[in-house]
This record gives C-alpha cells, structure tokens and sequence, in this order.
C-alpha cells in the first residue's frame, strides 16, 4: 500500500504530504506592543479574569470555536485497529471537512490506549479546551462506555460520528423514504445489518423518532433477547428490537421487511435475499468503499437504493451531518448532544430535498449542497435552545 | 481583573475575544474528487501505509510541523495554580509566537490534573500526534519528575519552557556578559536567586557550559548540602552547586559575585546587597512584570543590567530561543532535546550581537530580529545531527 517511488507520484499521497492542516494565529505580531498584549504582560490580565470566572473561557479563548477530534484508532474506516498514527490522516481529513463544511476550528488528538479507564481520563482531563469533543473510529463496543462516561463527566457535547453521524444521515435518508412511499416510520419493518457502532446507533434512533418495528442482524443472526451469550450494549438492543421476537438468519429478518439499513461490509445483501422484501422496498447498502450489494444487482421490488459512495446516486455520508452539527452546537455553546438534535438534524436534512426534486435517485442533497450546514446547525440551535442544552442563544 | 463593560473597550480584551488561534486546511475541498482524496476512500490507502510502517506518519501528516504545548495551569505566569481554563489565553500565546515567529504550528493542550501519574500517562497517550511537546507553566517540582518521566518514555523531544527555554537566554546572556568582560565562564561566580523550575535548570545549563561557581539562594537562604529537609531536585542542587560550601544568606552569596540572575520576585535585590558584589559585575533581574531591582536603582559597581521587559535595554526573554528551538527540532525530526542544544542555542543567540554593537546595553538581539530563529535553528539543526538525535538531515 506504500507509495512506488519508481512509479508515477500518487496524487493521494502527494496530498498528503507533510498533512493537511496548520494552525494560524488571528492576530498579528507587528512590534513589542502586539508581544505584550497578546502574550506577556497583557495575557496575564485575561488570564486573571478567566481565573476569577471560568466561564469566560468561551469569550477569551478559542474553546468556543474548536473541537476534539479524538480517537485511539481502534476501528479506522474498514482497516480495523491500526493505532493513532495511522488513525491520524482519517482525523486530519475530518478536521478539513469541519472547517471547510462548518468553519468549525478541529484539533486532532489521537491516543495510545492502554485501558479504558485511563483513556476516559485523559480524554476528560482535556476537555477545558474545547466546545465539544467528536469520538471518532473508536472500536465497539467500547466506544459505548467512553461514550456514556464522558457523556456523564463532561459539561460539553460528546459526539460519537460513527454512531450519531450515521445516525443522523440514515434517519435523514429515511424520512425520504417514508415521504416518497407515503409509508409512516412508525408502519415500516426496518432491518439493520451490522450492530456495533452505526447499527446500534441507528437502531435506537430509528426508534427514538418513532419507528415501531426494527430487527437488528449482525453476524451471529438475529439480535434477540432470547439468544445467548448476550450482554451489555448487545443485550440492550435486544431489549428494544425486534418486537415480533423472530429468530433465524437475515434471510427471516428481510422476508416482508420495508427496509434494511446495511453497515456491515461487502456483498452481504445477496440480491436473492433481498427480492424476499416488501415491494417498493429501500436498501441502504453503507458499507464502504464496496457497498452490501451494488445498485445494478438489487431485484425489482427494490424500490430505492443508496449507499455511501459518491459514484451512486443517493450518497448517504456523515459529512452531510457532523459539520452543521458542531457549527449548530458551537454556536449555542451547547453541554450536551441530545437525541433530539439528532433526529432535527435529520429532518433538516431531508427537508432540503423539495417536493418537486424528491425521487428514487434524489433522496439526500449532496454534501456540497451550501445549504446544509446552514439548515443542519440552525435545527441544532433551536433543538438546544428548546430542550435546555444551549449557554447561549447563538445568532438567528 | 474582569473588563469593566462601562468603561471604555479594554484593547487587550478585545484583542482576546473568541481566541488567538485558528485551525486551516492545507488542502482545497472544491467537489467530489478532492472529497474523495483528502477524505474517504483515499485517506485510507495513506492510513493503511502508515499502519504499515509507522514512520510514515511524519510524512503523510503534520506531525512533523506540529508541537503540544501542555499545560495543567499549576504556575501560570505569576498568577499560580489557576488551572486550564485560565492557562488557555497564555498558551494560545504561546502557539502564536511559535507559528508567528517560527512557522509552528503549535495546539495548545490544557488539561486538568489529578494526580502526576495519569497527567503523565494522558501527554504521553497523546505523543504520536506531534512533533514535540512543550510542557509550560508547570509547578515545580512535579514539573522536574514530569519532564524526566516523558523523556524517558517518549521518542520526541520534551522541552519545558520555563527550565529550558529560560535556562537558553539566561545563559545567551551569560555568554555575552563573558565577551564584554573578558571574564571567563569558569572564572564567573554566579548567584542564582530563586531555585524553582527557571532557577534550577539555569544552574544546571550554566555547569553544563563551562562555570565553575555557581550558588543556589532560596528563601531560606544558600542551598547547600548541610541544609535540612533537602530532598528530591532540591538536594540535586545542592550536590552539584556551591562549590565552596558557602552558608547563610543572600548577603553571603552575593559578596566578592560576578553575576547574580533572579528568577525570584519583585524587589528581591535590593541595590545595597548588589553593593557587595564584585566591580563590572552583571545582574540579571527576570522577575516579570517587576523586576528585583529597576536597572536606574543599581549601585555603581554594576556593570550590566538585564530584565525580562521591553522598556529597559537587555530584554532576556524566552522567545528568543524556543521557536527557534523548535523550528530546528522538527527540521531534523529529533527524537530528543539534549543540553548540547540549549547551550548552543545560547552561544547563537549571543554570536548575533557582533563585537561592533555589543555593550552594556546590548548584550542580547530583539526578539523581533529576523536573524534570530535561522540562527538559532541551524544550530540546533547542527547540534541534534552530532549527537545523533536527528532522524533526517533536514535542511540547511
């Protein structure tokens, strides 16, 4: 996978080289005066104030504008745990597209873990920083109770992208589908392949924002309360899937299913499986970059297909989220991401795609669509604002 | 200290609104295609190569032109143990005069401290991300174990700004302090008053380089090997300084010295005391914002009179050596920072003040002297290339 140096450069890799990020000061350094206003002297002044009222941090300093991007590169795109250093171009690329997308200020911070506890505490231990702090490629299902626990320790956001990135774009994407079927979520039998991070995430979203009927399937079949050696996140999702109790293989979770949500890995949505749905059926097929099933291979009772890949119609992709997002909570200096901002995200998102345009191959806009990080982070703000989470009111 | 909002805009307030710092892209998202190279799939061949060979990492991220400057906000200035919110506004300073002065980048990690182990643990988890890491405004003497424990475990260069980079100028004054007088380093009796982190580690650097005689006074007075309840870097001090085995107090350490250097406290030199010392003797009051003694109070056999102000000649400030230092560090992806460096950081910022302008008043360059960080980084360059710290040449 290296770079030949006797062959052609690599475009890729010529991109990359020496990364893709720098940070700047936004002031400028003319003379002694600038030096000892914002340096010594006269930071020991906004230092003192800061110390005397500690919230003032988010006007003196750039918390207000930045976050963490943090991961220990235990689950890095589809490669598995391959370490922080190599988890660092991946964090680098996301910080691009928050700053690019959201003109949010992202600091990469990528961590050797030894254990969790100790991670958590790290990770907890640099949070005055910044506004919020984004998990990212952290394997399951440890990134659940780095999660939580920061969640509980921490009065800023704690986002998770592979969990409530995917989330969100899924349920945005689901919201096109129900308006473009005049099929309800709360009437449509959802199947999620794959629960460990997304699938779980989607899972309980899809629920939270009224769906009725989710069966989750990972490799071991059907997730039900009656399988063994079920525990903690996987237990939980049993607890609250699959209401009909089915049991078996994927083959029974699709058969007469509306939709599947895919975020396990290639080829895993045979199209003979999937002609055993529902007519006018929806196929998420995620996984990247070889999606469950290629959309010239689904069956014809397949109604809509999307995947994560920009070469396909309906491009299902975290960057349609997470940037509005970290503007919207930023902005309004939020302590804390809630479900509800999640599924607004959602809708905003899906909003975007007009009556007149909805269609089997235009059910999201596309990432660089300039009205999505507007839309996504002004639904944040009033999501915030509403159930309690934001500091500040944030501009309109 | 707050700014009062009835009173006219506090231009330094201002100056500090939203922060002094911003992350950018290197690299343009203008569509797709570059989406798909700085972002998913591409940025997973670059991470799957550094996966491969880890060192790659210095190549494919910014890693190699980026620095950690890690605070826990225990010493902050003059201000004490106000912790890392407060810290933030200096350490973004911070990274501005690095970037400013020698095209750094460097993030600011403010972190909460619980217990030396896991600060510890959390700056070393945090390593593979950077360059370097700058520890600053740290108490001493957790500050001490601190610095040896990181050096120990990591394989980038740990330099602590208040030991070294102080250590760096005082000793760059030194230097010039022997070729205006013609007295010798190793024939110079030198007091140093105040045997904190700055005092410890110039006292240290000043054997390094070749003095002979230098004597360590705290508030309780000389430190010597006879003092009760020495221990740890204190009793270090002891063993390596003084070598007269000198008694008592500030009086004692000052009669028949060459140079004194106070890294203590306003006032603390009083002119009665300099009386005692030899004649064209050097005093180096560093005390910030106020001095130990103002240079129009000295009595005449004063010879040179340095501060850490602007508005006096002779202004001994640590940006003279620490972007420099840095810029050289990452120009040869050095694996450590060794006393070599510092010392001939020190003789490189002396050699640009040439025989023609050096004078009582002029021992050391402006910090705002372009010269300064080619010069000193070059020297540093050279420095780590010897003694075999250097991964790659770097530059000339």
């Amino acid at each position: 996978m290296t770079p030949d140096s006797s062959a052609m450069p690599d475009p890729v890799f010529t991109l990359h080289e020496g990364g893709k990020l720098e940070i700047r000061s936004t002031v400028a350094l003319t003379g002694p005066e600038s030096l000892a206003q914002a340096y010594t002297p006269g930071v020991g002044r906004v230092s003192a104030a800061v110390a005397e009222d500690r919230d003032l941090v988010w006007d003196y300093t750039a918390k207000g504008s930045t976050v963490a991007i943090v991961s220990d590169g235990s689950a890095v795109l589809g490669l598995g745990d391959v370490g922080p250093e190599a988890a660092l171009p991946v964090m680098e690329g996301k910080a691009v597209l928050l700053k690019e997308f959201g003109g949010v200020n992202a600091v990469p911070l990528v961590m050797h873990r030894r254990d969790i506890d100790s991670f958590i505490d790290a990770v907890a231990s640099l949070a005055p920083g910044y506004g919020a702090i984004l998990l990212e490629d952290i394997a399951a299902p440890d990134c659940f109770e780095i999660e939580r626990r920061l969640r509980d320790a921490l009065d800023i956001p704690v986002f998770h992208d592979d969990q409530h990135g995917t989330a969100a774009v899924v349920l945005a994407g689901m919201f096109s589908v129900e308006r473009l079927t005049g099929r309800p979520l709360a009437d449509t039998r959802v199947v999620m392949l794959g629960s460990g991070a997304a699938g779980s995430a989607c899972a309980h979203l899809l629920l939270e924002a009224g769906a009725q009927d989710v069966v989750c399937v990972d490799r071991e079949g059907i997730v039900h309360t009656g399988r063994k050696g079920l525990s903690g996140p996987k237990a939980d999702l049993a607890a609250t899937t699959n209401r009909a109790g089915l049991t078996g293989g994927l083959d029974v979770a699709l058969t007469g299913s509306h939709a599947v949500i895919g975020v396990s890995g290639p080829g895993l949505l045979p199209p003979d499986l999937l002609a055993l749905m529902s007519d006018d059926a929806a196929v998420f097929a995620l996984a990247n970059p070889i999606p469950e099933v290629l959309p010239s291979e689904v069956p014809g009772n397949v109604r809509i297909v999307a995947t994560g890949r920009s070469d396909f119609p309906n491009q299902i992709n975290n960057v349609l989220a997470f940037p509005g997002i970290c503007r919207g909570l930023l902005d309004v200096r939020a302590s804390a991401v809630t479900d509800d901002v999640i599924i607004e995200t959602a809708r905003a998102i899906s909003s975007l795609v007009g009556e007149a345009d909805l269609a089997e191959g235009a059910i999201i806009p596309s990432a660089f669509d300039p009205r999505v990080v507007p839309a996504v982070s002004k639904a944040v703000r009033r999501v915030a604002t509403a159930s309690g989470v934001a500091r500040v009111k944030g501009k309109a």
